[in-house]
């Protein structure tokens, strides 16, 4: 299939009169709006992208185009002020069968996408969750299809500007320039009658102004976090903060650098805690936050990588050594090291038998087995074990804490895996 | 696809005269002769399997494929000393279009059934490798069709007892009994013309002897080592010294026992390196070498798990801890502790940088970073330098040693990784 792109309004509430500054190039959570459909539809199959913009910003998109390498054609609406069904006309000659047609100043989420891709005609939410209400063009429905539809219509469906739709739309649309002089995508859909299909709760905005651009941020950013996999700190204090931040700094810092300042701060813990390990210990508390922003700057700007997931992991090991490591260091000659060898061994295999686990059988152990998160000890857990400890500096009973912990987690990860393997095989 | 197995030999060479043991249930490395066809060409899409079994055999061969669990059908030979041809016969109104036969007494490697599977007629092999030449069946072809075939007949090609066959085969099995009276599956071949494949070079081997199980078994477990994943202490003596143990183990170890053995020679070396540790050394070396079985046991006996890798891999990193803590302990008051929590860690990182790797990738990091298996460090490498220094009785040298080689490749890791992701991605 094929998807027409309308990306021929020229976004002056977004750039400021006068400049033409391409709406679609606009960053959210750090991707273009248009990279991001491109991106996502075409990883549902989409073959070929029919971009449609207007003349003076034709030379930014076609670049980016060219940059991204997705298969596109681009069309030029030379009058875009006789509206966006206009600009959809001007896709006529190079669609056939059913296509999508996509507002390119929007914004959808995976889960929106995949509902949508199966429906027919004009998408409708039912809930407008993270949309203007009062902006919003709503749609009164009659046995399916569209009676009216508008800003001001007393509609209790909203308008995706997400369409399945096939060549008999351009007769209507037509007719409409005809009668009208101008086009617009809701006279279309009106004078057509368009069956609706219904993706409701799912994300999905528009974005105008300055203000939906940040409030679209939060939103991805918010739903990058994934479902499972975050320990109880995490669920409670890290993520909270972490995605305030990230927010923050998706539009300014890649993954890797996430992941770098995550360690960065994790290594300068490490630094304090021989000195004065409080102070090291809140430090420590600090980087576990930022530990969870480069996951969520990657997924919510889609640069996600095995490679930035590899090193990140490897790095939030060597900080975790170096931090009980000098916790040791703290306590001098009259340490009992072996109690410490014993913390970084056991911290260490929490995630050893879990990232080995996915290795041998593609699986998440957590999910295979999840007595195992009742057990606890994963990093945010561990870490801010460490720093209430630390902060009351009970420094030998913070190693043995994380020593017995750890090791009797060890041994009931054993015994589990074990009694599943006989069981499953 | 159906297959045929010829299960109906009395195999009195094996079990001795007077004796009805079934010989396709005699085991080779660990497995039963039927069970591996079944097994193996269930894996390549054979649907149903006719086994064609003796009357006094028939007992305990379907009690195994009740237990095994393969679709089978039991076809009864009621005059096995009619010939293999005549058990041929009975399966006639089982089979339809193309069909395989084998020989329930043969052992095939996968390789073999890889190649043989696409072939036509009758599998021939012109090295011979792994059987005995003068008892082997030969052949001697015209235009890649069989002109003779027998024991004593002077040909370069050795019959596999595999075939790819259709219904006019039993028109030509029915004549020969006729005319001789009884029909065995060389005059079959010979009187139809067979076409021939060839699939040279690969391990297959007919069991008529106890001194053939031993070859039988041998053979599979050698042919059990992955081409990569060693390390070189382990290609030079480890593999040689545990293919050996292997040999003598696999009828009677399951390789969760060997994983065990494995690790309680490890944990006993660990308390002996506190009080001499040449004799720990000494000790943790043969554990690396018992460390090699599991898996070929495993791989040969076709009893490969996910669970099983994944708890000697658990395993293999406590005993590596605890080894390394013996020795700290060893050196008592006066030790470095912080040189032994480094050689722990950086021993650890070793496994977890590649197993971190497979889980994010599903590759492995020795393939795409060849240049790690020169840097060296793996388990059997590092094993063998700490027997060696702790035979010198060097205990010091030897934690500093392994603390300098294992971080200092855990940087060069983190190093190549990412110049790797940059370069990727």
């Amino acid at each position: 299939m094929k998807a027409v792109i309308l990306a021929a309004g020229q976004g002056r509430r977004l750039s400021g009169e006068g400049v033409f500054f391409p709406k679609v190039l606009a960053k959210v959570a750090g991707r273009e709006l248009l990279y991001r459909h491109l991106k996502l539809l075409r990883e549902r199959g989409v073959e070929e992208f029919i971009v449609v913009v207007n003349p003076w910003t034709k030379g930014p998109i076609k670049d980016a185009l060219l940059r991204w390498g997705f298969p596109f054609r681009l069309v030029i609406n030379e009058r875009p002020e006789l509206g966006n069904g206009y600009s959809l006309l001007q896709a006529r000659d190079y669609v056939d069968g059913a296509f999508f047609v996509v507002m390119g100043d929007h914004v959808y989420e995976e889960a929106f996408l995949d509902e949508a891709i199966r429906g027919q005609g004009l998408i409708v939410d039912r809930s407008g969750e993270f949309i203007d209400r009062d902006e919003a063009t709503k749609v009164i429905l009659r046995d399916g299809r569209v009676r009216d539809i508008g800003k001001d219509v007393p509609g209790e469906w909203y308008d995706t500007g997400f369409f399945i739709l096939d060549r008999e739309i351009f007769d209507h649309a037509e007719a409409v320039l005809k009668e009208k002089g101008k086009v617009e995508m809701s006279d279309v859909v009106k004078r057509a009658e368009l069956r609706v299909t219904e993706v409701s709760g799912r994300l999905w905005l528009d974005v105008d102004t300055p203000q939906d651009l940040k409030r679209a941020t939060r939103f991805i950013v918010r739903r990058s976090v994934k479902p499972t996999g975050d320990g109880l700190i995490s669920r409670v204090i890290n993520r909270r903060l972490s995605l305030l931040i990230s927010e923050r700094l998706v539009n300014r810092l890649s993954p890797n650098q996430a992941s770098l300042l995550s360690t960065l701060v994790g290594l300068l813990a490490s630094l304090f805690a021989s000195i004065s390990p409080p102070l090291g210990g809140v430090l420590y508390q600090v980087s576990s936050i930022l530990d969870g922003t480069d996951g969520e700057i990657a997924r919510s700007s889609m640069k996600e990588s095995a490679f930035g997931g590899w090193m990140d992991s490897i790095l939030d090991r060597v900080v975790d050594f170096s931090f009980l490591l000098s916790l040791g260091l703290f306590l001098g000659p009259g340490v009992s090291w072996p109690v410490v060898a014993l913390a970084i061994f056991g911290s260490l295999m929490v995630s050893y038998t879990s990232e080995r686990y996915r290795a041998a059988t593609q699986r998440d152990l957590y999910e295979d087995i999840p007595l195992l998160l009742r057990i606890g000890g994963k990093r945010d857990e561990r870490i801010f074990l460490v720093m209430l400890l630390c902060l009351l500096e009970m420094i030998e009973e913070c190693l043995w804490a994380l020593a017995l912990w750890t090791n009797a987690r060890l041994l009931a990860v054993l015994f589990l895996v074990w009694r599943k393997g006989r069981k499953g095989a």
